[in-house]
């Protein structure tokens, strides 16, 4: 009996919001390693905002997914057939296995797969904490706003996976952090279990005065860093309250992924302020990868870094999870459970 | 006979463009030197587009200039008399005189007085070349930009005292440089007085598409850095053009020192092309301008850095000279000859 991978392939490009109808799930046959591949059975997939811009055709900062093929993006699994003295079955990996159930990895892209340790850190925090999510908070704070004791920094989606790293990571250098979450439920969870100072619910702040005041009451001191998730109003309210010398690492514009200009409406603060603004994606320093990972590892094996999972059930329902997050729906890191 | 000192003041506050009733001209008795005072007698005047910025009542990176005080300015001179032993009757001096014939320095001001050579080097040009304006292009080419030998830069308002020296430093990196001027005139001073490898008549160009068609002609391999001076559309085409990994230093945004807010279209392109976007003014670090100045002033001595000047007349010439200035009227320098 011929095994069957499902898979959810990008059907057609999404004219603003995605839906349903811009996925396909197919079912193709499994397909045995040839020499020097690597069989992979999916446990987890990650869903992340980046996936929006890629689904668009224009420039972005990595190569738009292209139509027809399988919906790119990280996963967890366990190696269940292999012809590459490398992996071993059994082994717990993590590569960029995408939207299906299995991965037949090729000889020339076994090295995107990576064997992790599961004996004190659980193999889907390799999507979050412990993955990209994490690595990209990391980068963001010590490559960019690299906060002094006692300066204030300010994160947008900070209950999501890169916004609570950002925050926990922050105050172990002694930073004050303040988060933007959407609804009282995270608000708590950010200031609660993670730790944060403050949190402001951007929910109640339709205008950019209203959300100014609310940053100025949660943050007296002025702003300091600002580790930019989602772009558009929250961007213009944080410049308009950040002190001279802030740093500005941009991560994510989520606001934008739909494709509609979302102007900056004070540049002009860049110098009045002397701020710098960053844009950054994690891949670009695959150098810095280890030493992210082996400080987010060990506070996630030792439980100092808190973070929480949102999982969908099997993999028809990555669609639907994924519009959610891109609503905000999702607490915490959304997964996609397989196994 | 008492020596009378005219002065122009700050008269009131402008909305919108500057006009003549904004200023006032005053005379009053020149002061005697007390004990530690220097008396200076000006030669020459700067004017520069960051005094509009001080005319405002609003925050803006340094204070704002007061009501009914002598316009603040740099200025160079000679010690007419002197009761401070730093300084003798006949010393070349470059301070911050502002807006007048003569300034009295108060023992607790002689610091920003600075004795200059004039050997090999004109007074003049410790106004610009050799002084804050060349400084400020060394800065934001050192310290921001930081070209690779082949890579592309972009200067706005190229023909004047900052962005000259600007292209002129960073030829001699290696990089190609392309200017933007006003009118034909000014292009080709920057092209074949000044060396850059092209330069954009932005006259010609009403709106962004053809602006950015501009840039992509005269920029082929796209833009690696860029010198604002200008703020606004320009900025937007820049960015529009701009290569992965391009550093914007952020010098001035003289369309906005009316006061009108002029947003950036596509923030977005700060994360895509992973831009860095960094603020600063040229008195933030005092401790870079030795090192810059040694740099300018001889390569001002020896006749490789060149830039021009426009001279206006007399003090009571200022204001509208200025006004000229903030609408691109001058070419090069601007300057007021006092003696």
């Amino acid at each position: 009996m011929t095994t069957m991978n499902q898979q959810i392939l990008l059907a057609s490009r999404p004219a603003g919001e995605p839906t349903a109808s811009n996925f396909r799930l197919v079912q193709t046959p499994v397909g045995e390693p040839a020499d020097g591949e690597v069989l992979v059975r999916h446990h987890y997939l990650s869903l992340d905002p980046y996936m929006r811009g890629r689904m668009n055709e224009g420039k972005s900062y990595i190569e738009p997914q292209a139509l027809g093929e399988v919906m790119g993006g990280g996963s967890v699994g366990e190696v269940v057939a292999s012809r590459n003295a490398g992996f071993a079955v059994g082994d717990k990996v993590v590569g960029m296995g995408g939207w299906q159930e299995y991965q037949l990895v090729g000889a020339s892209q076994v090295a995107t797969l990576q064997k992790v340790d599961t004996t004190h850190i659980p193999l889907a925090a390799y999507l979050g904490a412990v993955g990209m999510p994490g690595v990209t908070a990391w980068q963001g704070l010590t490559q960019i706003i690299a906060p002094k004791a006692g300066e204030t920094v300010v994160v947008s989606a900070a209950s999501g996976a890169v916004g609570g790293a950002f925050g926990q990571l922050a105050k172990t250098r002694g930073a004050r952090v303040v988060g933007l979450a959407g609804g009282p439920e995270k608000c708590a969870y950010v200031t609660r279990e993670l730790g944060f100072d403050a949190c402001i619910d951007y929910k109640l702040h339709k205008d950019l005065e209203s959300l100014g005041g609310a940053l100025k009451s949660a943050c007296p001191g002025g702003i300091d860093g600002y580790f930019e998730n989602v772009g558009g109003m929250t961007l213009d309210a944080v410049l308009l309250h950040s002190n001279t010398f802030a740093r500005i690492a941009v991560c994510g514009m989520i606001s934008g992924y739909n494709g509609e200009p979302i102007p900056m409406l004070h540049p002009t603060l860049i110098l009045v302020n002397r701020l710098k603004l960053q844009g950054f994606i994690v891949t670009d320093r695959l150098d810095l990868w280890p030493a992210a990972l082996q400080e987010l590892g060990s506070m996630v094996a030792s439980g100092k870094l808190k973070y929480r999972e949102t999982v969908a059930q099997g993999l028809a329902s990555a669609p639907e999870a994924f519009m959610g997050l891109l609503k905000g729906r999702n607490f915490g890191k959304q997964l996609v459970k397989l196994v």
